[in-house]
């Protein structure tokens, strides 16, 4: 995925649509939870089996609110220069010593319960 | 961005800690949500002024908080077989339909009221 | 529950704090939703079942979250002069209507896939 | 507002749909998160000062959406015997002791920061 090829393309949707206005980070992150939301919506009546062999409608829901969520996330990382890249190597560096794999094997607890 | 370099490196960190059973496509979804929750907490009492100029401290736990929620945009795609650069792809052309440049321009209406 | 008496004792402690200038609808609907995602984050990696059974913590957790959201939607209220009473019950009467007994019976669809 | 009037109304409509097999703890939270992503909706793209002067279209869809949430709210609290009026109170109180008038006043901080 390259992600500044992507967020050149938004960045021209929204400058055609004089858009910019509307686009501030606490705005972004709340249209991306109404997003999350939606994603939500999909799955609350499912259970986890169904949710697990999902159909083709499922699948194409997801894929859309996804991508949703995924747009927006891209969108505040261009306004804050923030390198996604980085920013989820770290994460998952982070996680690693968070839940140390003897700690948290099998387990659902919060690292801070671990 | 190298999104299945990614999740093999997810699905390596779920299987050490024997995490798939709780890794359902409808419990990423709320773990998802939930993340977007901690996103808004960052924003909901600043101004969106405030939002455009962020503070180093702002900006950091954006970045963490913008991680966990790709992450599990990616693990849900990996459960379901998604390709994230075809869904966003095709969400932005739906997009550029949905709210053509004459219709849209300077509106914050939704596209079924433009 | 007296809303009237809560509000009045809100409206207090947000006078007493100076807070009133954070709590736009805009901004109360951000934390409202923030709380939403601590509550789904109690429940995220729960069976049904699990949630179903929950022991004393969880049932702790989830009365301080619901009142969490619930004082958000009554300062909303207040700032809107929505009255909550009416509220419920029209859309108790709504969804009476979007989803009629025999239809909706056993079914988890949407009113607008019935 | 009656809240086990309410119950009893929203108890007597799950089980005339045969509802009651949905109606997990877990899976209501999802339910009251992506209504709580709706309200988000409404208010995404408003200033704070726009929202601060709604309109009746506005008024009347975040009347119907924090009927939405409420629904929810008092479903898990009659699901997990929850007495919704003691967990707002004591919430108050330890808002009280957690935001102390001198401390917090003007200030938006999280109460560990303060």
């Amino acid at each position: 995925m390259d992600i500044s090829d992507i967020q050149e393309k938004l960045r021209n949707f929204s400058r055609e649509r004089d858009w910019d206005q509307y686009h501030s980070p606490k705005n972004l992150a709340m249209a991306l939870a109404a997003e999350a939301g939606e994603l939500l919506e999909i799955y609350q009546w499912l259970t986890e089996q169904e949710s697990n062999n999902p159909d083709d409608k499922i699948r194409k829901q997801t894929s859309e609110e996804l991508a949703d969520i995924l747009i927006y996330i891209i969108k505040i990382a261009d306004k804050l220069n923030i390198d996604l890249v980085d920013s989820v190597n770290n994460k998952i560096a982070i996680n690693e010593k968070k839940y140390p794999k003897e700690k948290a094997k099998g387990s659902a607890k919060k690292y801070t319960e671990l």
